[in-house]
């Protein structure tokens, strides 16, 4: 059974590739309203290869924003595990488009790296799971497990409307376990599974000083400049050390015991591996924190946009009527998303004088997850790893965020495997965006395995 | 002589906002590349004018940016004075466009207030004298002194080539006394005449830090984020006092005695003036020194823009591998802009870490200037404005710089006199630029009284 489906799946690589540049070519970049149409038609097309490829109950859920799309095949028997597989059809947007070597929603592999916008984070890896089912439906006519996936088309605005439609579909979505590849590699011979994911609260704030732009030469040294003082906020934000200085940020945080810092830091990420990624020397941040214990443990506050004034060519001497800027935070056990977008916005506005304004708007927030390693289900990924990569999986901490993931533990009891395919330098969010082809092979193989495994664990 | 003038210049209103509004509708933008074709055209439409009105020797000369304009009339004889007068037909951009009430270059005048870009900065100003001589030449068939007219189209990105013009046409240039409007009176009843420009100094920086954008939850907290380090180096440009806190910035700066402080003190501009003006109660910055001080006297640092990471809608996490800042600074006797600038940078550059990098431009810079009171060229310009407005017009340093004039004073030998008829609400720079249209009128007449009272001074 489990020959079969592989081999099927390594005779229809090509096709697969082929149907996930399809899938690439649709713009469907959630944070701009002119795409909207781009990621109903994203949605569509995701269920219409599910319905192909065998799913049943297969539906375009329409949300309060983007739709969610639902499939499933139960047919494993009562018995037999039931796995709900997460992922997200949704895109970031690709600017500074002049920066792609070539076009973000063009596929073109170059030197084993499939480019485009979505190819990694999450279109290609969210696909893998779709071919594996239709590799082992194909070969077999069944799974080992029963399947419920459900895809997303939200994740990069915050998932605004999944956890409501997860709470009201808890019949519909009950599982044993979660399975998310949203996730990463360490190099592409050491597999990852993450078992801990940090939480996030993403602020913006805009101020408001002088009714309108003024002439710098007539105004200038009269009028406290909006620009300064974001900049001035933005500045306050972290100590010399990078320590983040917002009161009470740190209150809920749980120490990290020995144990966990000895897994953390063993993790084989190198500082010459960050050298390579960033481009730079020298890691920033907590002095008192290893590198692998900033990116995974420890939470952080960062500038994602700052604006104001003129930015074109050239000079233009105003004070600007208008500045403003993005932070995010990363969250770690037990800080509290909304608590920790109430301390900001205090932050914030107790630096703003009271014949200034400001617009404090909390544009997503999800909480930290951490999954206990020893349940069957990690077993069975770390197998299935193993058989295909020749390696056992690391397991680790990460930085990023799937707020879902602590939804499937919470409300679901469904503690969710991370089994990420991607790798640190697959350039998620910026251009150039890419993923290796092989690892999209592998990616089918390795989940074929799990659900394999997954059913022998039982 | 003076009468008929005046009533041929009253008898010709009508036209001649006519072809104002002709000259405002040539989108003369010098700051952006697209616009090079409108200001040459901008250029040749002066020109134009010129001829038809009856200056001679009208030309419109190449530079290495954009061209200039000169055109004289030399008929009054070597016993009369000669005037050179300057403005220019360049604007600035018009963004943020979406906050225009009316179309930037379709002129419209509501309210008795005539709104387009440049209509106060400066072309509504510079065609005053155009049409002033216009009306002396039609009326009278000749002037009672010799002017000479030099319009630039490059004063909105710091008169890049006039300085070498100047320079290289000394005698072609030379003259008595320098003619100006392109400063603001206190309100539509009073007149001012500025004797003191502050100097510029208008730098942009770059920070470079990650090869690329990097995904903040991978990464962030341990990278120093390029618009962090931005934010940084614009708080630490000023003390919580609002002082520059520049190394070095204020060693040249001429105190001021106590009979400057008192004169420009008694300039009847109101803490209610610029409440009104810029919407807000407080007044920011040095408080060792006045409002009035502040504006004219003191030497500033502004940002006059900043930008970096994600400005679009929602949200991008992104830690940006790139972001900057433009900031300019207003300087006062005896600063040295190029001094300033070397300042600047190296207060810029100690902040950047060894692995990061920093572009550091210098966009414009320009020296401060001094006119005396008590030449015969200020004593004309205050009687012509008697004659005009019904009060004297009152002296005051201005916060604006207009490099040129301290050209003209050093190199020419040719004090200016600034006889400005805009007004500090008149939103140069800023959306919804306006002039007032009596003040077009009456500008025609004071300057028409002006070579009057010249003529007579000799």
């Amino acid at each position: 059974m489990l020959n079969q489906a592989l081999d099927h799946a390594r005779a229809n690589r090509g096709r697969y590739l082929n149907q996930l540049f399809d899938f690439l070519r649709i713009p469907s970049i959630s944070t701009q309203a002119e795409h909207k149409p781009d990621v109903q038609r994203a949605a569509e097309w995701v269920a219409a290869d599910m319905r192909r490829v065998g799913l049943t109950n297969v539906q375009v859920v329409p949300t309060a924003g983007n739709p969610i799309v639902y499939g499933e095949w139960l047919g494993a028997g009562e018995e037999a595990p039931t796995v709900l597989i997460y992922g997200h059809y949704d895109v970031q947007p690709v600017d500074p488009l002049e920066l792609w070597q070539s076009p973000p929603f063009e596929p073109q592999i170059r030197d084993g790296l499939i480019y485009a916008r979505g190819v990694s984070d999450d279109k290609g890896q969210m696909f893998i799971h779709i071919k594996a089912i239709e590799s082992m439906l194909s070969a077999n006519g069944r799974l080992p497990v029963n399947v419920k996936l459900i895809f997303e088309g939200e994740e990069e605005i915050g998932s605004i409307n999944l956890e409501a439609f997860v709470l009201s579909h808890r019949e519909m979505l009950a599982a044993d376990v979660s399975l998310v590849s949203d996730t990463g590699m360490i190099t592409p011979d050491q597999p990852l599974i993450v078992y801990g994911l940090r939480g996030m609260c993403y602020m913006e704030f805009r101020i408001k000083g002088p009714k309108r732009d003024l002439h710098s030469g007539g105004y200038g040294g009269t009028v406290y400049n909006p620009a300064q003082l974001v900049a001035e906020i933005i500045a306050a934000l972290h100590d010399e050390k990078g320590t983040v200085t917002i009161p009470g940020f740190y209150d809920r945080v749980r120490p990290l015991t020995d144990e966990e810092r000895r897994a953390i830091n063993s993790a084989p990420y190198s500082l010459e591996q960050w050298q390579s990624e960033t481009g730079l020397r020298k890691p920033w941040g907590e002095p008192e924190y290893t590198l692998h214990e900033r990116i995974g443990a420890r939470p952080t506050c960062e500038v994602n946009g700052i604006w104001g004034g003129w930015q074109g060519e050239g000079g233009k001497t105003i004070i600007p009527a208008e500045a403003g800027a993005k932070i995010s935070m990363r969250l770690v056990p037990d800080q509290d998303p909304q608590e920790i977008a109430r301390l900001f916005a205090e932050f914030v506005r107790e630096r703003v004088p009271d014949d200034m304004q400001v617009q404090i708007n909390d544009l997503a927030g999800g909480w930290w997850a951490i999954t206990p390693l020893d349940s069957p289900a990690m077993r069975a990924a770390s197998r299935a790893y193993e058989a295909t990569w020749g390696v056992p999986p690391v397991f680790a901490r990460e930085g990023g965020s799937i707020p879902i993931v602590a939804t499937f533990q919470k409300e679901l009891n469904a503690p969710a495997v991370l089994m990420g395919f991607g790798l640190r330098d697959d350039a998620a969010h910026a251009p150039n965006e890419r993923f290796r082809e092989d690892h999209f092979y592998k990616g089918i193989d390795t989940v074929i395995h799990y659900f394999h495994y997954l059913a022998e664990q039982r």
